[in-house]
């Protein structure tokens, strides 16, 4: 099979390290939107790392360690699911790890321009990336992190959006703010 | 393996069949756009069946033969690429072969909408269906089979953007149109 | 509460007359997304007319009189809803009724420019229009007429999305193209 | 009335609380764009409550009473109009205050995929809102609070686009600013 | 001047051919919205020329020679106005009478996608093409020669929209339409 | 020639004016997209000036007279090239210069609304000023200052997208920000 593929295409890699694929993302926080996601890409590849980038530019409102525990939490019991950081490029991260294949869920148009940009920037660093576009179910569609955070940071309730964890750490953040207000 | 994914997801499927997909469309004709988003398919999955719509009622330019003859042409020497054709809806014909991805190719804002309204009557009809959105090359963001046969009837250059067989039968077209005006 | 309007705006109306709203459209068929978008104009205009666009120039599937009595079914038991027809400018016939309001669903962006275009029209030629735009459930955000028939036609199964005697009315009109085909 | 809607929808409310609406914003500042929006909302609503979030975490240039006073001078004279604010979310802002309707402008695509976002998010917490998109008149689909603020502090002219007092505390800021440059 | 330009890039042109442009299209038909481009054209190309494509696949409404007709009259008294026509593709029309500025309007999203789609493939063809985007008065932001002919075609008043002579051509159409149906 | 621009349009103006153009920016920092523009605008206008806004409120990363080194550096050997800089309203900074023609690059549908947003803001203060989009070549339509910035300041490669100097100051950020975490 491996010879079938390097045959083919100019863009020569094993059968076995096309079943891996990594799922990037800041996830501040992880949501029932990016779990459906992760089990979309689990039925196509067997083995999915979502890897959180640490981005503290971006000042993130969890701590890169908590990001880690909300994913653990959310994708508990799911088989194949790995949860990993990094630090920089997302090219130089999966190129380091010997994956291809990268998962994006792509929700409205409002993503598409952004996403476009990165996933042709990421293949003109490493020309075997490719992006793989998936869609969340319908109910996620509208559903991101920055909407959850807005919530719950104005006393919003979040369950059934987030996982419990990600529950209990937006409503401590919602109440030190309202105390130091 | 199989175990992992039908104990984490209610999508029941064997492992196997997760490695077959379906490249759907009216191909009138088929481009070099098309052909890259089959190689890149094909570095997803190793079977990726190209299964031409017949759809007489959109009167396509070329007869369903001619279609499959300039799929056939074009992914020539291409390992695990199948040709076929299909009449009715496509979660009808993936149901009955047994395939449950979808790949289509995006390339412009505009597409989107219509995709994803496809994409999700798709997923209401066969739940275990799963579309695949992936991304040509840059180069061929701008093509697409409407701008071909324009260009062509028009008495335009196509090479470069089809196979000869396809330039020859758009000449040819494109002649009977003039002789007739 | 009419001295209230009238004094402040320029656009003078009994208060009476901004109680009632017309849906217009093709509703070539109307589905289950146009119904839910009457049950929320419903709460807040009293009276609304579905209003019929003729239209024989886009050659409908579906006869006036088929699409009349599709909407009489679908809206069955609606207090407050009549089904009209027109013929002509949609400004011309809200003109005529003494309506001001107009009622459009909007699901995507890609149906935002065009309704735009068609809201900034009509308020070109009947200042006093106003077209109030609503958004479905979720679940129909999807849904169209243009998808229901492509999907009636090629054999599909599209109960839950328009009233039994549109789908028994698609059926008939697939089979009769088989048989001719 | 009051009768008919509530045996013909799931969503029970009283036909009175139907004709009260609130327009939610940020409003920094509000202008003549936003009182447009207001205008056409009187058309069908005979009392508009402009609410003001009082949204700190976004640190507005102007504070929660100027915001507030600009309104009241911008809607002065025009009968149904409150001024109001709230600091939390909007669904329980309008859940206490008995009202089902909610006003959003919508002037380009740009906008429509946060307000599609919004407006889901709010009917998911509570079923009974519905929120209604009015279309500002053409000479103001270009206008924002933020290219307002843009232009004022840069040292250009506001007039027109904003009320005296707006323009007033706009030039106020632009000189703090350059003074303490 | 010349000497400057051909130095610095690699598109070699005489200075006196880029003060020539082509505003190319089917103007089926020349709305007020066409002559609003052409007068921002003429101020930064002293010779604009007009050039109906003549698009018999299309079917358009008017004949080659109503389209010119309509033109002329819309652009009457407006120097270095030419009116032609050509058939085939738009580059080798450019090219023969050595222009490289092609000018489009450029009025909403909707446009966009098409008109890059084509600007790229015209510069495919031929690298010395470009293609300048101009926006037209905020009025004439919705008006396209499909909606004038709706409207017309439906009884409706588009003075103010198109020329006498259209709005007359416009009127025997419709009249004719209702005679024969 | 000039003649004939001020009897046809109320626009007036020199045809010697019509010949210079601005290409205003943050430009923060210029990339070789930029460069790309201006080469077009160069075949348009015999005089291009790249107006660097200060903007300090929004806190570039390089200082405006690095951003200005970099923009000269990068159209070394360009006739017809000035560097310039303005702070406050682009409107007043080219009614002083007596420049009509604004260029600006148009990438992708999300540029698109908020460049529509200026371009008409701009008209209605100015009312002669003509905005002129350019569509930069396929391989740039990705390219933005902003990615330039966030792959450097990750620790990536961007030689190929900006001058050398950029690129060295880049990295010098990137050290710095790196030291001091």
């Amino acid at each position: 099979m491996a010879k079938r593929n390097s045959s083919s295409t100019p863009r020569m890699s094993g059968a076995r390290s096309r079943r891996k694929a990594v799922y990037p993302g800041t996830f501040d926080p992880f949501t029932y939107g990016h779990r459906d996601i992760v089990l979309r890409a689990l039925q196509l590849f067997p083995d999915v790392t979502v890897a959180v980038l640490e981005n503290p530019q971006k000042s993130p409102v969890f701590s890169l360690e908590e990001r880690k525990a909300i994913i653990r939490e959310t994708t508990l019991g799911l088989n194949g699911v790995e949860v990993d950081s990094f630090d920089g490029l997302l090219v130089d991260y999966v190129r380091q790890k010997g994956i291809y294949v990268v998962i994006r869920g792509i929700r409205a148009v409002s993503d598409f321009d952004y996403e476009f940009q990165m996933a042709l920037m990421n293949r003109r660093h490493y020309e075997a990336i490719e992006t793989v576009f998936l869609m969340p179910a319908e109910a996620y569609t509208y559903l991101s992190s920055r909407l959850v955070r807005e919530i719950a940071l104005l006393g919003g309730d979040v369950s059934g959006l987030v996982s419990p964890m990600a529950e209990r750490l937006l409503k401590e953040r919602a109440n030190r703010m309202k105390a130091s207000s």
